[in-house]
């Protein structure tokens, strides 16, 4: 029962990293080697694990119980994960809402064909807020869930302001606003708009002789990102953003509020992150441990957090559940 | 798939009445009667379904699909949930959290041996406060969970005011130290006394030409329910009682923070009831649908909300979560 989970990590970035953090806690789970797209050799990850190309990850198919895949969403998942499954029980980040039932599709085929079994969508959205969401719905079928985000770092926001001229570099907050959230907790299940839900704070380190008021208005005008929010835009310069916005903190709030008979009721579940890369990571790391324990016990194909009783996630014992977590 | 859910109620106290509501609201489930140890000819649900005597309920071992047990932990429970697993598909509330080992035992050996499954201790603690507990240290090993109670009446300790010579009524909530919650969510995993976490606020109604001074001592000094904690004592008349402590709302918080290398991150879940058998009986309707779901597919004998999986909680279909609850 208690054999090491032998680990693999498919991508060295901040997940990656992230998750070579969170097995080093883990007596359960050992991390076996980082593969990665770039030249193994110019990798030295602080582990000392070996770093091996992934594009012969196949090699160490019988090495490892399973790889937790660690590449963006937008080009990298749609092509490891189903491949990876061929050779390995996997677990991925894959949070492109829209495109989750392709990719669960793409991922169960090639796990179902291998006997082996992929975890999609592990993180926290999707991820640990669709398992909340879910339960919420569940218990009170006659009630509204909300979800907001922040306050942290939107990475795709960020970038988008970094490419506007006269940019040298951009962090974007993404900010819950207040009052949509005492009106949600107070039950009054509220229409919210965009604009009701969030605001968006960006600081900007310009490029010497760019113009600050054109550079606002193109953020605050830009369409999808910004033009639907009240957005506010600072400028600071380079040593103020190393300073005091290194960070990717996050979190958010999924709030559900539903009415039993005449009375209401409110299910309220939040995350306040400092990092975010080595929370989702270690999300991964436990997710990687429940689809292993389910894989021998014969379960392949595809799952997704919501396949998954808690009790799998933990290092304890049955019997330690009974005893101590009811 | 959609087949409708036979449910019983066994027990028609608060619990067993919000069940009988939450149903109400489910279109994949329905209730066919409630079993008592009442007079049956006595009781006239509001639903309208019949109302059979507890005693001959295995008469009804056909006819239903799950039996949620609504009584009591102290008494009820222990010998009501082992028999009627030998019938029947079981759910109940059982939450004397230190017996919770010996109540699984007893209630795993009557369902396996009937090819029935029993779901023990739901509701919300023991229940999603457990799962929420196991789910937080799990993902963050390096950290510590903390469980606040209320704003609630606990029944408890309002039945123990009630006991002091003198006392026509009583009401006790159980209230959280504002201070303490916000050291916890900040991350510090203070060390807390047991009065740093909670105090305890008392409204009691007086029989005539009781003693205040002797009663509010006889509740400040009381061992075990009230002497570890800073407790308030209102006098106030039947009418107010009747007019502001009608209700049972209750509530809490688990909040956990743990590191992930140098970061700190904090995982909160909370809870708030306007009513909480009514929130209670909700829970078990939704995990009554998960075990019946789990037994047609050949699951027998007894778990805990550890073992569901999120979707089979859920009324709707894998496509449909994957689609929009992800």
């Amino acid at each position: 029962m208690k054999e090491t989970i032998r680990v693999g990590i498919a991508g060295y970035g901040n997940l990656g990293k992230g998750v070579e953090k969170a097995l080093a806690h883990l007596d359960d789970m050992e991390l076996k080697g980082i593969f990665t797209r770039r030249n193994p050799d110019l990798l030295h990850p602080a582990s000392g694990v070996p770093v091996y190309a992934l594009s012969a990850a196949q090699e160490m198919a019988d090495d490892l119980d399973v790889m937790i895949v660690c590449g963006g969403s937008a080009s990298d998942l749609p092509e490891q994960t189903p491949w990876l499954a061929k050779y390995f029980n996997v677990v991925d980040s894959f949070d492109t809402h829209a495109n989750i039932p392709q990719h669960f599709a793409r991922v169960q085929q090639a796990a179902e064909e291998n006997g082996h079994l992929g975890l999609i969508s592990a993180g926290w959205d999707p991820g640990l807020f669709s398992l909340n969401r879910v339960l919420a719905e569940s218990i009170l079928p006659q009630g509204q869930t909300y979800t907001f985000w922040g306050k942290g770092v939107s990475q795709g926001h960020s970038d988008a302001v970094r490419r506007i001229e006269g940019v040298a570099d951009a962090r974007q907050y993404t900010i819950p606003v207040p009052e949509a959230l005492e009106q949600v907790r107070a039950g009054n299940n509220p229409d919210l708009s965009t604009r009701q839900k969030h605001t968006r704070e960006c600081f900007v380190v310009l490029e010497e002789g760019a113009d600050a008021g054109r550079v606002e208005k193109e953020i605050k005008e830009m369409p999808n990102y910004f033009s639907d929010y009240d957005t506010t835009v600072h400028f600071i310069d380079a040593d103020e953003m190393k300073a005091s916005h290194a960070g990717l903190p996050h979190g958010g709030f999924v709030i559900h509020s539903g009415k039993t008979g005449d009375h209401t009721e409110t299910i309220e579940f939040s995350l306040n992150l400092d990092s975010n890369p080595e929370f989702t990571a270690s999300v991964l790391a436990a997710y990687a441990r429940a689809v292993v324990r389910m894989n021998q016990e014969g379960k392949t194909g595809a799952v997704t957090v919501l396949d998954i009783p808690p009790a799998v996630l933990s290092s304890h014992s049955r019997e330690e559940l009974l005893a101590h977590y009811l």
